[in-house]
């Protein structure tokens, strides 16, 4: 699958997630290895890489379908870390997520906030060490 | 409820979507007459309102959002409209709606395509008239 | 599947729900006609008749999980006018409902307070013919 | 905002779940403090203080809708230590859980059941000391 | 997209499911144009493809998962026809429906039962003509 | 609840997942007895012992409903579990499962195959013990 798709997807991963390309590819390696070229080759390399919206606003679309969806804590820290990295706030991204509160239910919007404070104070740790 | 919240609510609804306040009203009066009061006072008055995540974000924010959660077609229809009024262009829209057979699967970002063909189709046939 | 079970099922189902019953039949008959006994024998036969919570009570847990679901209008039409016949109050089915919007966002506890329009709107339609 | 849906609910909440105002307050302190002013003003100054429906029967709406939908296990164990401080009977709550089987499978409903064992066993615990 | 992906996928979509493909494109063609091909490269090109499940298997899984998830009627019945394309007999897809009841509850389980009426009638009625 | 029913079940469950039946019963003991009872009964002694569909089908499309339903990781292992058991091999539920990317979105599909990953990893654990 090392084809224009997947690199043009792990290129642009490895911009806004860095960490998450190899996690992905480590968690999956002995169930599922083609999954993860999916993952950089459809989503990132053919969604993502549309050029109709640019990826700082997909990473806010997807931080909010996550934290309304409410079953992928998991993906959703790391679409959290994406759009720090994206170039949103923590302030922007936290007003994102409550927001779900009007349109998922509060417990899924408070679940989300939990998600940002974990994310928040992974990076806060790292930056201090 | 006819205090501060529920008027900064309602001028704000009124702002990127003027005909769903009225609609809604219009909708409850014989049922819960009090909630679109919540609607405007809380959704709007409390939490589009506030200053840390401008409106035209939480507009792609709650497409992306109910697209995902794909049981809200209504409520879509009328976000995809709000969007469009604050300002995110028909190609822009269609994009996060497309992001999220990521997220939540395809038969998801299909319904959410089909409710935003029907949106753009609606305004089209108001204009030609 | 004529048990003590079905029995004791369909004759709780035909006290608060006399329509459903037959409807649920009707609508199965062709595709699938041991499910409608399913329906009546564990729902209603195993579940509904324990002596442990009382069916008024039941049915305003169903209403609130339909209408949080936001999956099943059908089913929720049915359990509104369930909830109606084991004794809750129109008033007080559509406070269950609006409450959902605390837990599963406005858009679902709306679609459930159309619902409930529609469930009243009918038995009035019944009572002045 | 401490105007008086703020108060009112907050009053509500620490009558009915002391521990759970504290604790909102607590985990949202560094990420979104604004967040729980809204579950008091809202959620229960708003919605739970309006005198249409008994909160004891509010609780159980609650406890049953989020063991529907399956995706906040930590706001449905607070909800259960809700329901048994407004009224309800373990045996009552277990009941209305157990049902949800029927309505969003037995998937739902048992892992419903587990987080009412959790509250069960909590409330033991702190009693024998 | 007219890649060696989008062929096979598209063969295999006009194998098992003739109708859909062009209805796809039909119902994308003003509003995502692209869309389609993504369902026929991504969809049935890379995962329909796969060699490691039978496309027979692979059909039984969707119909089951679309019953569960419950929102996405048009998108189950369009499964439900490519399952009897597949190898299915009704009796089984009816089965596989019913069993949903277990996992996602009753109100699910029925509604795809309906969609699966549906599709039969469609079926007959042609048939007749 | 030791009637034809309940034996039928709990002999198709101790067939297909011997751990299982016997966990459900020791995890419920205490907070709800009766809710093995239904399980077995219902789930297994009523629907996967209907002829229309073989027990193997029957836990491929569980393991496709609860991989999309995402919220139940517990049952989901233990139905990957029962699908080994049935007759499935360690890849064909790997597609299964990620198939489901398609359908309810790739957090969902990838939750199941790390799933999968603990059930495959404590079944080679056991093995070499």
């Amino acid at each position: 699958m090392s084809d224009e798709r997947y690199e043009r997807g792990r290129a642009l991963l490895d911009r806004i997630n860095p960490e998450n390309a190899a996690r992905l590819e480590e968690n999956l390696r002995d169930v599922a290895p083609d999954m993860a070229g999916y993952v950089f080759a459809f989503a990132y390399g053919d969604i993502y890489s549309r050029p109709g919206l640019d990826v700082r606003s997909r990473e806010l679309a997807t931080v909010a379908a996550l934290t309304a969806l409410g079953n992928a804590p998991l993906q959703l820290k790391s679409h959290i870390s994406g759009a720090l990295n994206a170039g949103w706030s923590r302030e922007e991204i936290v007003e994102a997520i409550m927001q779900m509160a009007v349109y998922a239910g509060f417990p899924a919007a408070l679940n989300g906030l939990y998600a940002a404070k974990d994310v928040f104070g992974e990076i806060d740790e790292k930056r201090q060490r």
